[in-house]
């Protein structure tokens, strides 16, 4: 299998957030197009919860990416102008460090002995990339989903650290809601036997507790009205044989997408990668959001929101948008009118293509960038 | 511990929608207020999923029952002007035949045995209920959630079953949302290895599986904007000391109410209950819902929904009231601004007194019942 993916190791001592060190991190990344002379035109992408380094294709992978439509030569994020940089997250299982992770002291996956896990350490692993590749400053941070809260840590970390902000479907806090689904998703998960305290393994695979685990999240990326719209009422082609099975079509969509998921995601990456979301609070130690976001230098932000996000709902986008213009950034908000719910940046590309373009050539137009 | 509950044992063989038939079922009942001479003020409340028949306190049982601000002498549905009668559902576990009652073939409990359940057969037999207490038809048929699908079940049923109808926070049928989450509820409960086919005891009980698929329906009852405005981001008082265990106070909020419910409700009747609803389209063999309901003579209909339900959502409330009013029935509509979600009807009475003493005063004063 032919892969884009390059390997950032980091050989010293890394700490997390809440006190745990490993002696060296990796972190799996893909690029697209060329970093410019004086280093100006680089866009990094952070990403959700599931999504590995293989944004798009690229000639030494041409297999499609999580985000194929939108990064590549002549689309909207335009690798023919900008360097395109996208890390799977640390504690993730996409090649990057994290619980699934060979730990070098006994030979065998971290798993629970892997350090707990913030966003912040998402982000601080990724400046030491972004760092690596010779970038003093960003042209543009975008960050989808939990990716625009790992940006909003890198942009407090680092208040220089880019020029324009690009947030998507994403939020400065955890809100309740959030918690109680992720909560309970991680639940099931650790009541699955197999789960077994961590000590799992490819033949005992908590695959209940990964399904069921799956099917909420669908509930809370998707949304009723587009459900409405797609399946209706619609009876499955073969009648169920199990009690209590499934009847309708909305059913077998639900186990087609869990089945997809349940062995191409680790279980405790899932958890810890989970877990981080619902700590992340930006504005922790700080008078309030604005206060926390008062250091960042950006000359411009796009924040984006769905109205039928129910995870990553749209006032929160609204909260970010407010408190990068309080702190007098030049500042837009979209409040989209997409049916796709939290996964409109993933499958409404008819709503998001025309977003994410006007920003870019925005960008590329007010400030044109060495080759 | 003093009851006002009764028995109404139909001594005849009943048959199910789906093809079972029942020696004898009984349905447990409670009424408040008494029927006029020529039985004209009756009113009928058909209950959401988990409800017992113990909808209000009474002098034979003084406890709250689960709509207590709402029946009673002087409440909204006043019980000094109507007789108001509500069974506990067929199918459920607080009295009335179902899956948790005794198989006299066996002394055991029915479990998988009982009949196949449909909304009808709540319906069906809800109205040898009334008909045994000498009542032809019905001042007001009342239904909120589930209870609404049994109330449209009934006067298809019969079209002359009543002459006021209130419907809140149902629908006409289960929309594809509704049915993903119930079956993932579903899949929780089947998927405990105590479930065991429904061959659980009181000493290996499904508690996980019925915990979680509480958690669930908690996460469809309420809102996100609830949530965050009682919640916000507080911790519970005490540190988990599990792993991935609870941090938040909407965690701990959830899990109180899971385990309230685990063992209050039969697994078994919550799967039949559950499925039932799925199945439901009151539509069902007509071209659309207006016809399905035009036979129904009513004169009066009121409709109430609630903006922030994601289980029934409002537009299917909206579907219901169109429906009626095409059919020539007065009707109103209310689309409730309330945070509370589908729940709102149980605890957001500042909301719904209003609406339902008004609709009731309307009923009183346009047809002045004999006492």
């Amino acid at each position: 299998m032919p892969s884009a993916t390059r390997f950032f190791k980091i050989d010293e001592p890394f700490s997390f957030k809440k006190g745990g060190v490993l002696p060296s991190i990796t972190l799996a990344y893909e690029t697209w197009g060329e970093l410019n002379k004086d280093a100006s035109n680089a866009v990094l992408i952070l990403t959700g919860l599931s999504p590995s380094a293989h944004t798009a294709s690229s000639p030494q992978d041409p297999s499609p990416g999580w985000w194929e439509p939108m990064v590549g030569p002549g689309k909207p994020i335009d690798s023919d102008r900008f360097f395109v940089i996208s890390p799977n997250s640390l504690g993730s299982c996409k090649g990057s460090s994290g619980p699934a992770g060979e730990n070098p002291e006994t030979g065998k996956p971290y798993r629970l002995d892997f350090p707990e896990l913030c966003i912040e350490d998402i982000a601080a692993s990724a400046f030491e990339l972004v760092r690596h590749l010779g970038i003093e400053r960003l042209s543009t941070m975008v960050g989808p989903s939990m990716g625009g809260m790992s940006a909003l840590a890198y942009l407090q970390q680092n208040p220089n650290g880019a020029r324009h902000f690009l947030t998507i479907s994403s939020s400065p806090n955890s809100a309740p809601f959030s918690i109680a689904i992720r909560s309970l998703q991680r639940e099931l998960i650790v009541s699955d036997p197999a789960w077994s305290n961590g000590n799992y393994d490819d033949k005992n695979w908590p695959e209940t507790g990964m399904r069921m685990a799956r099917k909420l999240g669908m509930l809370s990326y998707r949304s009723g009205e587009e459900w409405r719209e797609r399946f209706g009422r619609r009876l499955q082609d073969y009648f169920p044989t199990e009690l209590f099975g499934m009847n309708y079509e909305v059913e077998s969509y639900l186990e087609a997408a869990a089945r997809r998921f349940i062995h191409s995601f680790d279980p405790c990456c899932y958890l810890y990668l989970s877990r981080c979301m619902d700590w992340f609070n930006v504005a922790d130690g700080f008078p309030d959001l604005t206060a926390a976001l008062a250091a960042i230098q950006l000359r411009s932000a796009c924040v984006i929101g769905v109205g039928t996000d129910i995870l990553f709902p749209a006032y929160q986008q609204k909260e970010i948008a407010d408190a990068l213009s309080q702190n007098g950034v030049e500042t837009s908000f979209t409040n989209l009118d997409s049916l796709m719910g939290h996964d409109a940046f993933l499958v409404d590309y008819s709503h998001f293509t025309p977003l994410v373009t006007d920003y870019f050539n925005e960008i590329w137009e007010t400030e044109p960038l060495s080759a």
